[in-house]
């Protein structure tokens, strides 16, 4: 989605979410985004946000791509001066959530029926007008999307998702203290 | 965090969101993010997701500046191509959110005087290891940077943040639909 086309797909291409910790230096996003527009890596969503301390940031980046493809994507990132740590981190051992607000159609005839949806999604409304309503809703991405399709009908008016996050279970970190750099001789070195 | 320094800051500089509306090109979010580096803007946070079309994303960006500053952004977002509308969201009209994952030290020991901080914020324990709990939370800056100053004395492990989206409450909306260009002529033409 901001990245370039795919070349080869010769390998298994699947969805790999990569942890990066950078520190938040004037034009890292910048820099970061144009490796991989440069070299034709396909992100297929990127959130950036404050990490635990200050004057660095964490970057999720969600890409398919095959084995080969992902190493080459850790290697360029690690040549970034900015980058501390990159981890791929497993789904199967991943807490992964995105943040969505949805403005629906809704007026007197079937906001009743929303709100209904709503609450079996364990979302919840934080705006109401007499003909729209909004709807905050976070989960992983095939709940939000779930979501998405059954407010579908009454007619969206505008969504804004976050794109995903994510965080290894259990006592497993990719924070700043710690292994600082090991990956950087690990994979890109 | 992500720009270059500021230059005169002469106005009144103050916290600005700005939706944008992109078309899902190869490169868009380098060409957005390389514009406001070297222009020397400073993103507070940049959040990137899928808009309510196939085809389309919202950039949600904070930003610190005054009025010509901001100016001068909605202007050169505009020159890009992929750019269909810019909109800067009012704050007394808006709906901000965040979400956060922060995974805390906990044991036996001070784990309900964790999971009672948590039942206060409206917040959730999404896993659980023998020494690690992780929360996710949602809300307005002000609510997650309260949760993580009283979650720190635990001991907090990993923080991963969405950065803010936000939306205009009531009918108005910044959607593919509707005025569709009419900012550029308005703001950048």
């Amino acid at each position: 989605m901001f990245g370039g086309a795919f070349g080869a797909t010769d390998g298994k291409a699947r969805e790999h979410t990569i942890s990066v910790l950078v520190e938040n230096r004037p034009g890292v996003l910048s820099r970061v985004a144009g490796m991989f527009s440069r070299r034709g890596f396909n992100i297929d969503s990127i959130v950036v946000g404050a990490a635990e301390e200050p004057g660095f940031s964490r970057m999720t980046i969600v890409l398919v791509g095959d084995e080969r493809e992902l190493e080459q994507v850790q290697k360029q990132l690690h040549k970034l001066i900015e980058v501390i740590k990159v981890s791929e981190l497993d789904p199967a051992e991943m807490v992964e959530r995105e943040l969505a607000l949805i403005k629906v159609a809704a007026d007197r005839t079937n906001r009743a029926e929303i709100v209904q949806i709503v609450d079996i999604f364990r979302a919840s409304i934080v705006d109401v007008s007499p003909h729209t309503v909004i709807v905050e809703v976070t989960g992983d991405v095939k709940k939000v999307e779930a979501m998405v399709d059954l407010l579908r009908p009454f007619g969206i008016k505008e969504i804004v998702r976050t794109g995903r996050v994510g965080v290894l279970r259990g006592p497993k970190s990719s924070g700043v203290h710690g292994d600082r750099r090991r990956g950087l001789q690990a994979v890109g070195g």
